[in-house]
């Protein structure tokens, strides 16, 4: 009942006051091109085949089992079992419900210690689980005001250690990292790692962006020594193939700890969706022979230089993306008027949703206001960004740069 | 983590136990033939126009959200509103477990009210949520060693009163019933409704059978006076349809009811798979035109006719369903060895499970074991009965006939 409280969720918010003022909509990362045409031609032969249309296996179709172990066997340098070291999901998001419910329980207080900013739905998660969410920071080491790496955000290995408490059973780790774009570093990740291991913590590591870096190469911290008994991975098709409503995801690991997972899956949506997990196996295996993959890198580095050189020409400073496909821009030279009539539900959830509103309504371009990205005493840290997306058409970034021309 | 303790669910057991001999598998209510083919086409061309790839609304796709909202409608007698009456779910399960995760709490001891035999999946889903489950029986007033009516199963109106508690938050009503094939009557109806109203109960009713009734009409009970405001019904397009692995479900009712469980949906899956709910609304429309529920239903009739005459032709007798797609058997006649070799997990899980696995091993025929229907300490109810699926291929219904002429 906690979740009845919610309200409106940031994204249908942000969606309609774009949709309100016929935005351009660089707000929620779905793609707002068509995904490649092999990819739902798999989906359509899968359906034509008419023999994929009832429950999978809790675990997932073996098609799609393989393809999953083939992509992470890659990363992590030795073959996956199908049979025992993956299961697949309706979405990523239900991957980590499905972890945090496997090894949460009620009552218990037991913590999990989330990265701030923070994707929005692992506190909520984690708290339908049973958990607390314990925020430390990434702490951007750069002035504000002009434009920074996204590397320049770091986290204060002793502040991780410090929030680990005798109740902390999990770290979430998000890399490549929505909102920051940061793509953590082996230096980082093998310190993560260390103080998991000191007190005997699961990782669970949102690897939803693997596939989309720039400047470094992403690493699965499931393949540093040592990790992979204590690490959950997860990973996500509609991330991975641009078709974010098709609700595909995965979740990798050792045996005893995608057991569990399974387990609450199970209960949670019994099985995903039959004719899509087809199809995605279908579109990967072909993705795999035909270049895809490199591809749609250089195509969203064209989108994400793009994005940059817009703010560069209006003077708003930004966090350059490692990966991922956001860009937090920092407003703070946007001067709104004291008697701006925000309406009620935008007034209430502080400065930074005032000014992501503002932005909409003023410009005609929608981000998301980060501090949804942070638990409520931690908002003022989402400071003066207002987060835009990339995954979006050519022509969309065009007309948000031709909008934006206001703000010279 | 109690999900995690769970072990092989029964459904996966019994699959893999057909498989292992080659049985004819009547167990899980899965379809053994394939849907229509304008339904995959539907899907298909919802692929095709590239256009219907990313996030739905938390609440629906427009198209979808219309279909349901009309075939409700129809059922409660006048018009739902699409926009704040329904929500589109991740197939039923994942709609009930929404109903549950919005209107009840952990550690506050709310107890659910279900009737036994129940769907397996009832009880995790209520407890995940933080509620404990309360059983009251379904009890047959017909001898089980004559063929008897599933009307002959009753609920005890005063044993159902006796079970309310100041703790009771919910009713769960499935109508038509698995694996019983009860369909309750106006009056069992109004009484279950008079108990709601009396002690101020939610009813969750799940009426994912609703289009398949053979000797009276299925009534939702939120069509009846008063009980709209206090009801969310489930339905599912896996089960409409024929098409269980599509995982399209929904849930209908009042604005206050819908608005929490539609915020428990956003944090439990985001939203549901877009592409197939394109397709089911579009398959939904032309199944209204095309006459498809009327033939389909007569296809059901049909099939159940046939499997009642095979264990006629067998001399075993069963409850006959007046809805949904199970054959309650009573195999009391079945002697089985007091040595038989039965694996440890089957063993562990009592005389009704032996019973269904010796069947399968023996007959080449796999069926449900209700015990798991039952909660712990009722298992006995389960007596000699397994449950066979008839949404099965006439020659499914043939091999099975032909396989169990070794019974005579
Ligand atoms: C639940 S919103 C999903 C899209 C997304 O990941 C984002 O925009 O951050
Ligand atoms: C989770 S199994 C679903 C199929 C079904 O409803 C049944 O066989 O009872």
């Amino acid at each position: 009942p906690v979740y009845a409280a919610t309200g409106l969720d940031v994204w249908t918010m942000m969606n309609q006051a774009a949709a309100e003022v016929g935005a351009v909509n660089l707000g929620q990362g779905f793609m707002s091109f068509p995904p490649k045409e092999f990819i739902t031609r798999a989906a359509q032969k899968a359906l034509e085949e008419n023999a994929h249309n009832q429950y999978a296996p809790p675990r997932g179709r073996p098609a799609l089992l393989e393809q999953v172990a083939a992509r992470f066997g890659l990363r992590l340098g030795r073959p996956i079992d199908t049979a025992s070291e993956i299961s697949i999901h309706a979405g990523a998001n239900e991957a980590l419900l499905s972890v945090f419910t496997a090894f949460l329980t009620h009552g218990q207080g037991e913590e999990v210690i989330v990265m701030e900013p923070a994707f929005d739905q692992y506190a909520p998660n984690i708290a339908m689980a049973g958990g607390t969410t314990v925020y430390v920071p990434l702490r951007a080491q750069a002035p504000a005001d002009a434009v920074m790496s996204s590397n320049d955000w770091k986290l204060d290995m002793a502040e991780l250690e410090a929030a680990v408490t005798p109740k902390t059973r999990i770290i979430v780790l998000n890399t490549p990292h929505n909102p920051v774009g940061k793509v953590f570093t082996r230096p980082e990740l093998e310190q993560i790692g260390a103080v998991a291991e000191r007190h005997n913590l699961l990782i669970i590591a949102d690897e939803v962006y693997e596939h989309l870096t720039f400047a470094r190469e992403h690493l699965s911290i499931a393949s540093l020594p040592r990790m992979w008994d204590r690490t959950v991975t997860v990973g996500s098709a509609g991330k991975l193939l641009g078709v974010t409503g098709w609700r595909v995801g995965w979740a990798v690991g050792p045996h005893a700890l995608i057991q569990p997972t399974l387990a609450a899956h199970t209960r949670i949506v019994f099985t995903t969706n039959t004719p899509l997990q087809e199809g995605v196996a279908a579109a990967m295996r072909e993705a795999s022979a035909n270049g895809f993959y490199e591809t749609q890198r250089s195509e969203y580095q064209h989108r994400r230089d793009r994005l940059m050189a817009i703010f560069d020409d209006v003077g708003l400073p930004y966090v350059v993306p490692d990966g991922a496909y956001y860009l937090l821009v920092n407003a703070a030279a946007v001067r709104m008027p004291e008697d701006y009539p925000f309406p009620a539900a935008i007034a209430d959830r502080g400065p930074n949703f005032r000014l992501a509103y503002y932005f909409v309504r003023e410009f005609g371009v929608s981000g998301i206001p980060p501090a949804e990205f942070y638990c409520e005493p931690h908002r003022a840290l989402a400071g003066d960004y207002v987060r835009f997306a990339f995954c979006k058409t050519d022509e969309g970034l065009d007309a948000a740069a031709a909008a934006l021309q206001k703000l010279k």
